[in-house]
């Protein structure tokens, strides 16, 4: 029937409503363009989920994962010599796939360890307060079931809310909920109790193991990975905003910026330093904002990707105890910088007009400055991604130093002596041109303060030194500004 | 014993262990000292917590609905005629209440939501696919069943990346799996699968539904509540510290200050305005932070509270289909305002000298402007809590606008006629009051574009008209500065 209509459709078949007066009306354009509407409208969202898939392969990756980690378990299952041992109860082998598998190995990890541990303390408790309830009569059973059910879970769901267990055991927490109500309302014996614990821990065991060989086996996604490399762009984009944004101001003839400006563009595009720089930097502290508005005991490390690279085994560039936490550290500074930026660039948005040649005089002077800071930061960048010893930076840092002071004195010798004689240049015209001045050095402060957690970070990390060659080859591409 | 071990501490007996020697050594201050820490450590914990619990009553209401809705759960399951119906398997009901209960109304509602459906979309889908494979003979079954799980799990894991579906079903599509492979799994006969969904079904009708009668019943905390309280939370915040960080740069004599400034000491402790402002702002967006960097989808509004605001029922001011998206953008102009204050920290913390004759002259321009802004800021902060019409904005805006074009008459006649003819004025000393001045004519600038945020949010939300009497009140309570 469905085949039928269509093919209708195709060779212009109209549909007609048959009206009241004897005429009959033509829906083909109405339904044609709902049904039009509707087929784009799926298309887009499946083309948009296509490119979602295709620009991240990781992802399509991990979900492929899923699968492949559900097909084994099922496979097991159905496997049931091996499975006598576990009981009829694969559901919690599966179920514990589902929930526990999640896109990093560290929070995988995370999950295995939380679930596994929760699941043996509650079973652990509630046996025993089902003993002491089975002792205490028939009467009282009840109730202290009841009434333990009440106490544990109130004082479970309360741990959730403080900041040191909501960052790591939170789900740990839940389950120990989840598993105490539920031998509580079991109502079995104690012996039977053994058995099911017995049951639930081995086919948790199961369901743990097979995420885990399947999350670290097959194009394993790390957390600390994920997070470095996170670092490690952010740090690139804000550089070249800066330079983007300074650039842009600058650029009297259209010609020459253009050409500079078109690498900077794809960074600054629309409300670009606010929407693509500031906030990707607070997915690195998302897990704060989220739940907690209290700082008191953040300090200790609820930094999500941090928190998670922490249950990672040694892997890649990285050993065990790779210092994650100095990463904070790090975003933090990054953030402090890009802010500032994002003051510049608003700040450059006004409209207040400045003459030409003194725009053209100072440009020179923060053009330098911001290739300076942006040159540090991209250095820091590189630090960052290749992991050898900063050996280049306080050098650098030096020269962005020089350039502030360079700055400074411009300003200072415009007060002195004015640049252009013919016109008289008022303060107010210059009002613009010092804002962007002392934001940029501001900016170069705050470079420096991030210059300073990244030369923290590699210490604690015990980064490489550079070979010599490696020095080389790196001045000559990346040195200079 | 450990009776004892007490009692023993108490009367003051010692802990000696017998050396080799001949001597004894006393343990008691080593021992002491390690069970001191331990004690006072566990007690600082609880302290914390208690203290967590005593400031946010809220949260700990939540822990006891929580213990109530599961001894309700269980309650239910003692009382054994009523649940003949639902079988055996109370434990579906025991696990939606624990899984499902949220800290907000919204929330559970959507969990609820997303749990039933998902339950019901992949039990549909599962005896579908069951029945295709048993009608395919027992070579192909289990194949099929293999490859459905497989497919399906892969695809629906890959929607959970889609920002549309993870702001509002990523649990349902991960119960959708969950249901799913477990029906695959099960191995039962269709018949059987139909008793297995309606036990499921009915169970977690149980289990939602006491989830939802406890969170709305009993002290209820709306999403939508908590959003409008953040969002006028930190405007009042953000108020207090612009007002807070430009007196405190002004003040040249301590006494006046001292006074004026111990109001705004609360907000700006230490490295306030970043932790304490900008962080918390995050809150209003974590969900986009959290997961995509990609902004393409994000306006159709995954913003955690407002999202799960949308699930909300109408209650106290708000009706059904408030627009808790216009939130967002209220949110998006304060976070604006919010960085452009921290840039202004930054700089006032820079070591240059100011002349104090200059400085004093300029800081009665500059404290005005700062005062206009945040009476805006505080009025719209009064306009979303009491959800009236704004009135008294457009003076106010005004007004501030005034003071705008004060400072930079100020600025203007700086270069015409030096304020001091005795000293000479250098353009390097008057550095840091340019930047000052120049950040603070932008955040007037961004409180402007925040006041546009807020009326329209007041204009789609159809906020009240203010009665004459309370706009008199108000005027004089709050107008002026």
């Amino acid at each position: 029937m469905e085949g039928n209509t269509n093919t209708n459709k195709e060779i212009g078949v109209e549909w007609r409503i048959n009206m009241g007066d004897g005429t009959s009306r033509v829906l083909e354009a109405e339904s044609r363009f709902g049904l039009q509407r509707f087929v784009s409208k799926v298309g887009g969202f499946f083309q948009r989920a296509w490119r979602l898939g295709v620009n991240e392969p990781k992802k399509s990756i991990h979900c492929v994962k899923v699968g492949l980690a559900l097909s084994l378990v099922s496979l097991f299952y159905y496997m049931r010599p091996l499975c006598e041992g576990v009981g009829g109860n694969a559901m919690w082998a599966v179920m514990t796939v589902v929930v526990v598998f999640e896109y990093t190995v560290g929070a995988t990890l995370c999950k295995c360890v939380n679930r596994a541990t929760g699941t043996f303390l509650a079973g652990a408790l509630g046996v025993g307060v089902h003993w002491v309830a089975s002792q205490s009569g028939e009467r009282f059973e009840p109730i202290i079931l009841q009434l333990s059910v009440f106490l544990l879970a109130t004082a479970a769901t309360f741990s959730r809310f403080i900041p040191l267990i909501k960052a790591r055991f939170d789900y740990g927490a839940m389950i120990f909920i989840l598993t105490f109500s539920l031998i509580s309302v079991s109502g079995y014996r104690v012996e039977k109790l053994f058995e099911m614990a017995h049951h639930r821990l081995s086919t948790i065991a199961i369901g743990t193991s097979i995420c885990i060989i399947t999350t670290i086996l097959f194009c394993p996604v790390w957390a600390g990975t994920e997070l470095h490399n996170l670092i490690r762009n952010n740090m690139d984009k804000l550089s070249d905003s800066l330079d983007g944004c300074v650039a842009d101001y600058f650029s009297t003839d259209s010609e020459t910026s253009d050409k500079t400006l078109k690498g900077y563009k794809s960074a600054l595009n629309s409300k670009a330093t606010e929407e693509s720089l500031v906030r990707p930097l607070f997915c690195l502290i998302s897990f704060q904002e989220q739940h907690n508005q209290d700082n008191n005991l953040t300090k200790l490390g609820s930094f999500l990707q941090a928190n998670f690279a922490r249950w990672e085994l040694a892997h890649g560039k990285f050993n065990f105890g790779h210092p994650w936490l100095e990463y904070v550290k790090v975003g933090a500074s990054l953030r402090s910088c890009a802010y500032c930026i994002e003051a510049l660039n608003g700040s450059m948005n006004s409209d207040a007009k400045v003459p030409d040649a003194l725009k053209q005089h100072f440009g020179n002077f923060c053009v330098r400055l911001s290739n300076k800071s942006s040159a540090v930061m991209r250095e820091l960048a590189v630090v960052m991604s290749s992991m050898k010893k900063p050996t280049r930076i306080d050098f650098m840092v030096e020269e962005m130093r020089n350039a502030v002071q360079e700055l400074e004195n411009a300003l200072k010798s415009l007060s002195k002596q004015p640049i252009l004689p013919a016109e008289a240049v008022t303060l107010v015209e210059v009002v613009p041109l010092v804002t962007v001045s002392s934001l940029l050095i501001e900016i170069a402060a705050r470079t420096e303060k991030l210059a300073g957690a990244v030369k923290g970070a590699a210490e604690k990390a015990e980064f490489e030194v550079e070979t010599a060659e490696e020095a080389k080859t790196g001045q000559s591409s990346k040195g200079g500004n």
